[in-house]
């Protein structure tokens, strides 16, 4: 077999080293690392990956998406897909500024408590933050999961955008946009919705609180809360970077700390099945998939 | 031995992903890896190959010269090879934009065929697209062998100036510029050295023909014809991709795929001899003779 | 134990392919390279080196700062340490154009001939071009050794700055600025101080002649004389740059290349500390002392 080379294309100038780290250790043995890639310049990159090896050997040749801005990062995704014909293509992962693990690691962390994957449970979660690259992503998971979700943002304009994005992309799916003005949870619709939850995920920016005490008091029926701030003060008042699973008066949260390890295991899971075949393509629900795969091998 | 490092000094500013997996195929152990690279920058970057290893270990640090800019890349070689002093060498290849191994291919492969290596063979061949990168080189390396060339171009100018340049490089060549307004062969000129041609060769821009059926047709005295087009429709009617010494009405033709295996063997040699010497320099004839050494071993 | 991961941050556009061959010498299995770094971007290339490896694994990986812009990558290691917190840091070496192991490959050459890790000893030094990268570093690690330093530039101001700075790094320094107008220490001060000096390091930019043979002549009580620069002419008249603790008429003298051995292998011990430990920074202080270690190696 071949050396297993990683091709990382980063749409920030300085390819990121955090990406580079973790392809090392989940078995990469050569990274070609690109930064400042755009939709422009990324299809001779490509070119490179799917006209230098044949046959079985192809599998060996994988490409890491990355960079800081998501949406610039997709388009380079789907520029990727586009170049590639028939089997001349190779594994492309897609996790651009981590919001595609971390998401699907949040999920996996709540799956372990809820019936996640039981669209009959007719569960409900409230995404707080849920324009951001984590949330958007967070949202899109639940909403295929048959999860009913209220997508909150301080824009309700935004916020609608969101979910009538993600409704574009999960058929059936079923998402509401709230808008929060504060972190205390006083406009009525939001407060409902956090009574009603049994799921509450906080996917803001870095140090921004979402739920404060007040807010975090209407969330009456939730039974897991999931902070992904991993930055002081916390996104969802009382809840610790490295809590993971914790019980806090009936409820269970997980700090960011707390669902990083489940992240970076299904970061590397990916880059291992990267190479196991050369038509692997790796969004949000593959990572899901992954993440749930690696839950059941652990339970049995 | 020490690891076997390859510097890859691109002109382009994405260095090329091509390049790298074949060096890393044909046995470097590391790359350094520069887009960008110019004439004004490269010499601090070979000192760091000549000045880091000593003695026989300098054999196993080498210098790959590519891009798609073909003239900057020579440009960027020569300076190199003006760096070198005495023995403080390391081996060089170049090949930007994969000219030199594709041309050394072509030539190998009409080798199979033609008596191209006995210059009392009194042979004649017809170059088209004469004045692009690959096609400089497959004339280059014909006048070398003694073949009498005709190089074709759009522009009259442009064909005398490269014809020109190459009698300058190979003393004695055998060098004719001529214009073709068509791909139909209705210059009388034209005409003429396609009817006297043993060999055709056609190096134009992907998806450009240069020879249509009624000028193929006017090849009365071809017994090879190569077609290093890839992208339909081809260079040469009736020549595809994939074609590999097949016959065609007493004819025999190759496409670009059917040369692909020959190029990329050659890049592979050429890569793994930089590291048994460090003062071996790969420009197109050493490539060719490379190629033509794989070829007596094949047959052995 | 994981793969050793160096980070090599430069400040130069093009990351210096010298520092990276010495680092796979050394035994570095991956590199991240990374050119252009400045103190504004670094942060995230640490934290990638930070947040993907815990525990002892740790200190699997490293940084590196390089760069021919010495003040530069003075910042971008100041920055470095102040993002570690607590345990969550990785092993830094700082050698910006190989300014930190040439100054302590030249002190330990010195030593080999004079008590310098004795302050009783009383010595006295002149630092020639005492105002450039190796110069104040030259200069900085004498003065720590208790010798007394005559610091001689074209500029008295600069001289002066230099001597200011390093008198606020080592406490208790003694140091004294001179200006030098030609190099025929025609001026009573510096002469004066070459009559004293046991030691006189060059440390100018290449082919400038610090020390003219009228000028060296006054340097009648030097035991050791150490020239750096590699480009004829000399920096001081008739050293050699090969010369290697040769004796000439008394004295003994060292060549640029003839301290390079030492410099390198300071160099590569350095980068094998590095992945010793997930805590060790390196500066021109702990390159001398793994340099006399080295020194004490070699005379068990």
């Amino acid at each position: 077999m071949p050396a297993r080379i990683l091709l990382q294309l980063d749409t920030d100038p300085q390819a990121s080293t955090f990406d580079a780290v973790v392809a090392v250790d989940a078995g990469a043995d050569v990274l070609l690392r690109h930064g400042g890639v755009t939709v422009d310049t990324v299809v001779p990159l490509v070119h490179g990956a799917m006209f230098t090896r044949g046959g079985a050997d192809l599998a060996s040749t994988a490409i890491f998406v990355g960079g800081s801005d998501v949406a610039a990062a997709e388009g380079v995704f789907a520029k990727i897909k586009k170049t590639f014909f028939g089997p001349v293509r190779v594994g492309v992962l897609l996790d651009p500024s981590g919001a595609n693990t971390t998401a699907a690691a949040a999920v996996v962390a709540a799956a372990r408590h809820l019936s996640l994957d039981r669209p009959s449970a007719g569960l409900a979660a409230v995404v707080l933050g849920g324009t951001g690259p984590v949330g958007q992503r967070v949202a899109r998971l639940l909403a295929g999961l048959g999860v009913a979700v209220t997508l909150v943002s301080r824009s309700l304009e935004r916020a609608g955008a969101v979910c009538e994005r993600v409704r574009g992309e999960v058929p059936g799916a079923t998402l509401r946009p709230v808008e929060a003005r504060s972190a205390s949870a006083e406009e009525p619709e939001l407060a409902a919705a956090l009574a009603r939850a049994e799921l509450v995920v906080a996917c803001g920016a870095a140090g921004i609180t979402l739920l404060d005490e007040r807010g975090r008091a209407a969330a009456t029926g939730a039974r897991v809360l999931v902070d992904l701030n991993a930055v002081p003060p916390a996104g969802i008042a009382g809840i610790g970077a490295g809590d993971k699973a914790r019980d806090q008066g009936g409820q269970v949260v997980y700090g960011a700390l707390g669902v990083g390890g489940t992240k970076m295991k299904i970061h590397k899971e990916a880059i291992r099945r990267l190479f196991a075949a050369n038509d692997t393509l790796l969004d949000a629900e593959q990572l899901l998939a992954i993440g749930m795969d690696l839950e059941r091998a652990k339970g049995a």
